[in-house]
């Protein structure tokens, strides 16, 4: 892309209204623009960040057997009446009466529409066990919106859904998808920590939730330095206790109390929605069986957030590789200088016929703009073409994150870019689980 | 994907609800289940179409530099009202107070917000062209929803957005995009007819609706067979004298009146929403005017159904490999048969990484069944292995659509699927734009 053709606007102030550093920097960056109180439009750079980081879930999602779908967001009131949930939303539940004067749910999460279809579609133990899993836009009416995409009233959720006949079945689904989980957010770059936690008006008994530490977020959790023990604030064994940063439960040691986002929550449901829903199947015995149920959520829109509080420094964002808007910049210090630019489409070109994620700035500002810029949006490789360097044959490289920067002979550039995203790729395809 | 372990529920019978053939064959090939009146959920066959029709609308926006972007569904009322439209969509516009008594409205189209972007963000002629799309869904409160997707409350959009300096600007603009849905329509293997049409609330003067002929279509146009001419029947000359069979106002020839679909419309704004919401620029001769705009719109959902319209038999779906859910079925006839079983899942994996779409119908079904579901569901080849054939080394590929079938050496299955799918993706990848 050409960012001379691009809508990417940069600013150079900290927005009043952005407490949260990925709030500040998702604003300065040009990833997003607000349109109301807690909605926000992704303007090219933080589509191409989201599309990433959906694409990292797909795959995750997919080698694990789960069956991507797509449910309305208009749901009939009725289901939720069935599920016993009508009120447990609250106001933040969006319905609205439709010109039959009907009531209609905009879906903040979907257990019944799914339980709804499963219920219908699948008779016997054969078609079991299935996870369905969708990418779709979910609403809640927040009564204060926060720190940007991170409480939002409008949000991209994975939201998958595991149906089996039994318990263990319902087990080996869970640490499916809850290594899936660690896979996701490892590819995404991100530090988690996984607790466990209160299930909720979810349901069921055995809930974990992935966080993301952050200055802001706005969960609390008890971490343990010293043997890695980890709690939801409002799970721990005793709040009160821990609160007064008594010892660690597990080794005695001292906690501590940090905030964290939630972008990962799972759920044993167990026989909640099967049961009120009446979702059975004829088991191999011939005997009718409600079936088994977990779900698994993930804020696509706070992963994108959450990479940013942890991947920054003062001058901007720090992108991992695998989910950078590009992989690499152009940056022609002068765009007048005739050879600099030739060079620069030259290396433009030859970057994309590689297939390489390239975006050139081939703007007409000044180089402090552009190095500012640069910094601020954060490719982690940067080809800085400037024309003493070049004519002496030379190009530099500067690595976003460790701000080294590499002189090299120009006709070493594309080798060397390559060399210098495969190691960074290998260390985000890598995985602990 | 393996059927036994996929959700595709087929149906033998014709759902009584459903008169579009479009809308019974979504229905029978488990490529759709309704939720309720105008929505519903696209099971894993369906959504598979659904990916594969945006990434091609994807490829062709991208090629001619318009960029991805996502917009809130959740609008405030005081664009609407800004524009001067609040009324214009009547009770079709999905309108609710959120939990403080302010009106939200569910996006029905976007018009108002990007011009809202776009006055914020854009400042100087230097900005200029530029072109925006998003998929994303779009709500409308249809007083009589009908045909299944084709008439739906709630449907994916294709919008993009063109912002010029002046009219050669936004004519440039159109070409590219009326070029861009001719290439779209055409890898989706769609036989169109583009109808010069009504503006209607959308404004401007020049508008051109993309149709495809379908029995049950809701729009009328009028054809020549002789000379091509086409016209939107409320648009035509004179409605009156061509309702009656009269001459083509071009050739003088014979007149048909048919039923259509309206897969896309792009429009000429002008200043419609630029003026009403003050989007201006700084023009190189330093006077500020206001940004030329045009619209261009594509229903997703509807091209689904438009093609099956367009491709089926007697049997069921006949997909365009551009688009179908899978390149290749492989049904072994007998699964309780070993050897059968075995060379399937040899020619399964072989397909698989060689990047080839491939469903593998392991269900233990009788032969009827499978072969009634293969027709049904379309897929393009079908590798048919059956206990006899094999004994002598043989296998069958079934064309779906010719009904052909080629016996072959089980040795040459491989590179005579390359083929036949080679063959077939470059008839859908030519166009004749």
């Amino acid at each position: 892309m050409r960012w001379s053709k691009s809508l990417i606007p940069t600013l150079k102030e900290v927005p009043q209204e952005a407490e949260a550093i990925s709030h500040q920097l998702m604003l300065r960056a040009g990833l997003i623009r607000k349109l109301a109180s807690g909605t926000y439009s992704y303007l090219p750079l933080g589509f191409k960040v989201l599309k990433k980081v959906e694409r990292i879930i797909r795959e995750e999602m997919d080698k694990n057997g789960a069956q991507e779908v797509l449910l309305p967001a208009l749901q009939p009131v009725e289901l939720w009446m069935e599920s016993g949930r009508y009120s447990d939303l609250g106001e933040d539940m969006v319905r609205f009466k439709d010109r039959h004067g009907k009531e209609v749910v905009l879906g903040p999460t979907h257990e019944e529409v799914i339980t709804d279809l499963v219920r219908k579609e699948v008779k016997s133990y054969r078609q079991l066990p299935i996870i369905l899993y969708q990418l779709q836009t979910k609403f809640r009416d927040e009564i204060r919106p926060r720190f940007g995409v991170i409480r939002s009233k409008e949000f991209i959720m994975k939201d998958a859904y595991s149906f089996d006949r039994d318990i263990e079945g319902l087990n080996s689904s869970y640490e499916k998808m809850y290594k899936a989980y660690c896979r996701i957010f490892e590819r995404c770059g991100l530090s988690y920590i996984i607790v466990k936690a209160d299930p909720g008006i979810m349901g069921g008994n055995v809930s974990h939730e992935f966080m993301v530490l952050a200055q802001n977020g706005e969960d609390e959790i008890v971490n343990c330095p010293s043997c890695g023990y980890a709690a939801s604030l409002a799970k721990a064994e005793c709040p009160e206790r821990i609160a007064k940063h008594d010892p660690c439960p597990r080794c005695g040691k001292e906690l501590k109390i940090e905030h964290a986002i939630e972008i990962g929550h799972i759920f044993k449901l167990g026989t909640k929605y099967s049961k009120s829903l009446g979702a059975k199947f004829l088991d191999e015995d011939g005997k009718e069986k409600e079936i088994i149920m977990g779900c698994y959520g993930i804020g696509v829109n706070r992963i994108v957030a959450s990479i940013i509080e942890e991947h920054h420094d003062e001058d901007g964002i720090i992108w991992p590789i695998s989910i950078s808007p590009f992989e690499v910049l152009i940056l022609p210090v002068n765009p007048t200088h005739a050879e600099s630019m030739e060079f620069a489409e030259e290396v433009y070109t030859s970057l994309l016929n590689d297939g390489i994620d390239t975006l050139l700035d081939d703007r007409d500002e000044r180089p402090g703009i552009k190095f500012k810029d640069a910094d601020l949006i954060g490719i982690p490789f940067r080809i800085v073409i400037g024309e003493k360097n070049l004519k002496s044959g030379k190009v530099e490289i500067k690595v976003r994150k460790t701000k080294e920067v590499i002189t090299i002979n120009k006709g070493e550039v594309i080798s060397t870019i390559k060399d210098l995203l495969k190691k960074q790729k290998e260390i985000y395809g890598k995985s602990k689980v």
